[in-house]
């Protein structure tokens, strides 16, 4: 049985010990450090026994001992050694180390190859600022890793989520012929357009608003305010105090036309996404079947909590799309729109 | 052509026209009184005329010039014109009256039957308290009606969720054998087990905590306060050392366990529901494979948002459970623990 030393923050293992191991535990200083995350995990399945030396004299630690004196060193040590034991159990190389963990691709030890992902650790009572979210894209991009947040619930199961930039797929549009402006009237929190053929036109063209039996057009507001800035639209008000208007009714309206205006001049098609808890789904054009992203805007400082980011995916997850959280990104005088894409991740 | 006169809140028509309309629409009052919603619709689908006097002479309204009138009369009318519609067009007779709409069975006339659904109306923007759910609750019992919630969405389609009280599938349990009191370690956030043999048996028999491969029990902070509740749990500290423990690790968790114990008493079984968004997801016992319900635990002061309660839902109906919002009512000096369903409906 291979004999460990417990000093503090880690466990001691020596020199000719230390080969059995292999590459996958510890790093080199003199003999063998292992972190309490891997010298607990070989401690429970057996490979290891740990001694702390004490004022009474050198003590065998159990494993119940082992863990309060890790718990006592740092209260997170039971969400690391769960994600730890989880991972390894799974057979992947992984280290303790930059966010939290490194994590290599399956079949690959440490050394042969560089670390693929790094490991945010959560607990399911964490709440999580989105400002964190794209943080851990900053890290990415300086670590050339790609992130993984990995939230322990009360189970002590663990779910994986994988951040990215979002890629939206989608067409080049071609530049039409100028098109007629239409007459619309603003009526509540909706715009009706009633010329007959060009709301059928701005339907089946390009998706805007829903079209009654009537053939009618009823816009609303973000797509209102976007076609009379293209100069398609026009209301019994100019473009700036529409917004202002739509503002009154919806605070955060401008939000929400800035992400769609970006995302229509994307060339992509945007509809409401209400029946699925976001703001906006969101299709190619001349794809029109099955939306692929779902889209909710959130304001810069908006804060997570775990049943909110878990739900959101899942439900997104459930029906074949992505779940993207937008925000705009103050960036000196003016803002950049910022998408996030969070999905499930199956290790 | 029907005439109508506007006046108001209501549109007129002279006795002898009143017959062609038939049951569905108005009340009797000398001739036929429309409310706006009613008129509105017969107006679009061309088969009234509507005049209103002014001082300049009678005038006769386009549907642009009828939607102008209701709105500037109540700011709602473009939400509750939608449901109108939307309900006329699936064929069912739907009268403005009571909470918005009073809605009758597929194929009844009002008069013939009563009402079987009242309706509020919602806008995707609305926020709405939990306690207004519950509102809706006691009108049903007052009104023996079922309450059905319409929210119209940015793009003008309609969502109709139905409200109940929740009732839960249940099986009584056996009174068991008195078992043995388990002896477990408090650490960090959860409670081990560590006798395999007990560990083995509230794991297999019902379903408590996680087992792991050295057959260790990985209990929960509510598993472990409803064990020692019962007597089959002893740790190092006393079960309302515990409580005060776990609120200080998570503050809503006399609320959590609350609703946790009421589930394990009515013989169900609890476990997390973190990879669904929602606290608890829960199973008939002895019917371990698909849990029934997922149970959302709130303050009673929770205000809704529109999306939270779609995408809840929505994910739900996915999953193919019931969603249940679950609060803590103060009722004199104690508690009652409320269970309200809330899924969608289709009409």
């Amino acid at each position: 049985m291979m004999q460990g030393e417990l000093s503090g923050e880690k466990v001691m293992v020596a020199e000719p010990e230390a080969d059995i191991l292999g590459k996958g535990y510890g790093r080199k200083k003199g003999g063998l450090e292992l972190s309490l995350e891997e010298a607990g995990f070989l401690l429970e399945t057996g490979k290891i026994e740990i001694k702390e030396q004490r004022e009474q004299g050198e003590k065998k630690l159990n494993f119940k001992d082992f863990l309060k004196h890790a718990l006592d060193i740092s209260p997170k040590f039971g969400w690391r050694y769960i994600v730890y034991r989880d991972l390894r159990e799974r057979g992947y190389a992984v280290q303790p180390g930059g966010v939290d963990f490194w994590l290599y691709p399956r079949g690959v030890k440490p050394g042969e190859k560089p670390a693929k992902y790094f490991i945010r650790i959560l607990s399911e009572r964490d709440l999580y600022p989105l400002k964190e979210l794209d943080t851990l894209l900053i890290l990415a991009r300086n670590m050339r890793k790609e992130p993984i947040i990995a939230v322990v619930d009360e189970e002590s199961d663990v779910t994986y989520y994988e951040v990215k930039e979002a890629r939206f797929e989608f067409m080049e549009l071609k530049k039409k012929k100028k098109e007629e402006k239409a007459q619309a009237t603003l009526l509540g929190d909706k715009v009706i357009l009633w010329d007959t053929n060009l709301a059928e036109n701005l339907h089946r063209n390009d998706f805007y608003g829903k079209l009654t039996k009537e053939k009618r057009l009823l816009l609303s507001l973000v797509e209102a305010a976007y076609l009379m800035k293209k100069s398609l639209l026009e209301i019994e008000v100019i473009f700036e105090q529409f917004l202002d208007y739509a503002s009154s009714i919806e605070s955060d309206f401008m939000d929400k036309y800035a992400v769609y205006e970006d995302l229509r001049e994307k060339g992509l098609i945007v509809k409401t996404g209400f029946k699925f808890g976001s703001h906006f789904r969101v299709y190619k054009a001349r794809q029109q079947k099955h939306s692929l992203y779902l889209i909710h805007v959130l304001p810069e400082a908006h804060v997570f909590s775990m049943s909110e980011l878990s739900r959101a995916i899942r439900l997104a997850h459930g029906v074949k799309k992505r779940m993207i959280f937008s925000f705009r990104e103050k960036v000196g005088e003016g803002c950049i729109i910022r998408y996030v894409d969070v999905g499930r991740m199956k290790l």
